[in-house]
């Protein structure tokens, strides 16, 4: 690839191999095609025409073309649908521990802090350009209980250019350390989150309802928390059945509730815009509820792994009708890394498969469904981003291989290597929304 | 850190945290430690003396000095037990078949191609140069049935300067596509390979006898290879029980055998220099028989999940007493980083502890001890490598974490952070026999 420097204010166009997915089932590799960018979006994807064509046709200038190597393909941006920005210094850490104690020992104590705003500035200045910098161009956050730092990372997405939801977390049970909230506050300083960030009329980044799950809410704080969502139409967010501790624990409390599902249903918390981390000892019950409701599943193996919480058969959750995205779940989640996760998906599914015969485990094809076209649907932003037709933003990920020792550049091979081997270099420009948010000299 | 700039051929000192292990439990945190090192070897290591005291008593001036700083910790080199050199190319490609059917699809035919030299150079040389990159400070590799070809490797290990061990590899039966050899022809060029490394008088590198396995080599084969092995006293290498395919497949051939392992023992394959790739499916017999024979085996269980061969107890063949240590196994794992293959050993034992719940998985100190000490033993070379104690070669690497975000720097989150979340990147210096052969400017 020439080094290029476009004007993204201007139509460009990129030109090369395009992948990308259409369904869970197989990637699409289209060769030799040209994508144009238009206002941001999507104008047109079809076979490359003539640099004359492109000139006359699409308006196209030279300098406003990206001619990509045989080693390189472009693809849609990786998208993150679960993701804790506070917990992020805690990546790496704390895993001799399982879901409840690692929440008091480990991750409460650090949440608490964002009280301080210098403090959440400075790791939400690097959580978002670390994810950015691994290829997520829509990411779906849980912040904190406090209200101004929850605004400020929705300030700092939309000023590094990342897409996606920010959600002041909802806590008003009382077992967690101090860090918690009255019911009142809870719903108000919600209510003043969701119209702040409405009102910033922002392209990029909106509120998302964050009852933190059914252990750290009661049934009133869950109930307005679904009225509100309603009200102002907004996305909604949780974990469920992530642990067995957790669920055992979920029944006690809400012994009137079928199931963990139950719980957030009674409260209208599960609709087409709601995505629920985890899923990984659901009944089948409770996946046809999912289904019927609309609602999708966030799945993180990283994290599953880390607080041996259970390997989730998603296998299970697709042919059922499931939505399902993937989630790095930071800091459950080692990593903010969406292609660690799509690694790690594939081993915990042969993992899956080693206990159930029956299952097939999932391809690297439907591995990278889930991570762009499978997220954006468990986002309800499929409509949005998640592949690269026209009319989508151009959400997009220039990929380069040429670092890696290949016997040829099938782009067969070039995703495979991508997939199982690749990492952040090789993700060398960055697109949100047509705006350059990663640019690497190669 | 100050950028040092030392003369490895005269005494240098590292001053800082040292992190290692001396047994398969727990790793050993020494700060404001020194180790000097004298002709490639560790001469000393205790306390941080004054640097007047370091010149004096210990004859080093002030520019044989690396300082390291709070988030920096040296630690000893990483060691791969099982890597095949010839199959680099295919690193992260073919995991749609399992391990008979991907040999045959897949791997034998990559491997005949080795008879050229030019492209045997050109692999050979990229291979090396990544493992050394990922800090592997030995590595345990098999080369091709091709003798001049395995020879190069020898030679370019010793040229980029990694410790290790090359194996020509015997194959008699003729299952594979026309890659193999006759049985006379097989010996002698095996006798050749052995004799013309050890004329070498190769300080790093050493002559491995590696039968590929049961299902490649017929007893006659075998039995020769057990008379060299004892000839030359040299090291083995093979693979055993990986897949239940190749298990039910070595029980037909072999009738007379009591179990795989047993296959082995009858040509006296299995000595205390012998290193056996997998394990997953060993009897209880077999494991003793290991341990009785002082035979280690190397765990890869980034291969183990990629060909979907199944999930290794590690714990088990601890508790057994059997010496373990870790292996890419490229291509079958994708990588050749051995802080990869680490990652995977933890998410593995967590796996196998959802499987049989009375097995505790594998702590971040175990896996370091793994991928160190014990490497170092499984390839019978604790008294030279695997720890930075007195007397051993200074296989090291120099660890910085700062490009992570660190709450604080005590050693025990810079090690979690660098087992969970790290790559080559934070390995910015390389030492094998005290000699650089990595430096990253940071
Ligand atoms: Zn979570
Ligand atoms: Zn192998």
């Amino acid at each position: 690839m020439e080094q290029w420097n476009l004007e993204t204010s201007e139509p460009f166009a990129v030109m090369g191999t395009v992948v990308h997915s259409h369904h869970s089932k197989s990637i699409n590799i289209l060769q030799n095609h040209v994508i144009i960018v238009h206002d941001g979006k999507i104008q047109h994807i079809g076979m490359a025409p003539s640099l004359q064509e492109l000139k006359e046709v699409h308006n196209i200038s030279e300098r406003q073309i990206i001619q990509l190597s045989p080693s390189q393909f472009i693809m849609p941006g990786l998208i993150d649908t679960h993701i804790h920005a506070p917990q992020y210094p805690n990546a790496g850490l704390g895993y001799d521990k399982t879901l409840l104690e690692w929440l008091e020992t480990y991750t409460f104590p650090l949440e608490k802090q964002y009280g301080d705003l210098v403090h959440a500035q400075n790791v939400y200045k690097h959580v978002v350009r670390h994810s950015l910098n691994s290829g997520t161009t829509t990411a779906c956050y849980f912040a904190t209980i406090h209200l101004e730092s929850s605004l400020l990372l929705v300030d700092l997405m939309t000023e590094l250019g990342q897409r996606g939801f920010v959600g002041k977390v909802n806590m008003n049970t009382c077992q967690n350390k101090g860090y918690n909230e009255k019911t009142e506050q809870s719903v108000t300083d919600t209510e003043i989150f969701i119209k702040n960030v409405l009102q910033r009329k922002n392209q990029l980044v909106q509120p998302i309802i964050t009852p933190r799950f059914a252990l750290s809410c009661d049934s009133i704080l869950m109930k307005k928390l679904g009225e509100l969502a309603k009200k102002y139409n907004v996305h909604i967010q949780t974990h469920i059945s992530e642990n067995l501790g957790e669920i055992e624990a979920v029944k006690e409390i809400f012994p009137d509730s079928k199931h963990y599902a139950d719980v957030y249903d009674k409260a209208e918390l599960l609709t087409k815009k709601t995505v629920l981390a985890h899923g990984v000892w659901l009944k089948d019950e409770e996946i046809k509820l999912l289904v019927s409701r609309g609602s999708s599943v966030s799945h993180c193996p990283c994290s599953n792994t880390n607080l041996q919480s259970g390997l989730c058969n998603v296998r299970r959750l697709l042919e059922a009708g499931v939505k399902v995205g993937l989630g790095t779940d930071v800091s459950g989640g080692h990593t903010p890394s969406i292609l660690d996760v799509m690694h790690s998906a594939l081993d915990t599914s042969i993992h899956v498969f080693f206990q159930h015969k029956n299952i097939i485990p999932l391809t690297y094809h439907e591995v990278f469904y889930l991570a762009t076209l499978g997220g954006a649907e468990a986002l309800a932003l499929e409509n949005e981003v998640g592949n690269l037709m026209p009319g989508k933003q151009f959400d997009a990920l220039i990929v380069d291989m040429s670092s890696h020792y290949l016997l040829n550049s099938e782009p067969e091979t070039l995703v495979q290597k991508f997939v199982y081997c690749g990492d952040d270099r090789n993700i060398i420009s960055v697109f949100v929304g047509g705006k350059i948010v990663k640019k690497t000299k190669i």
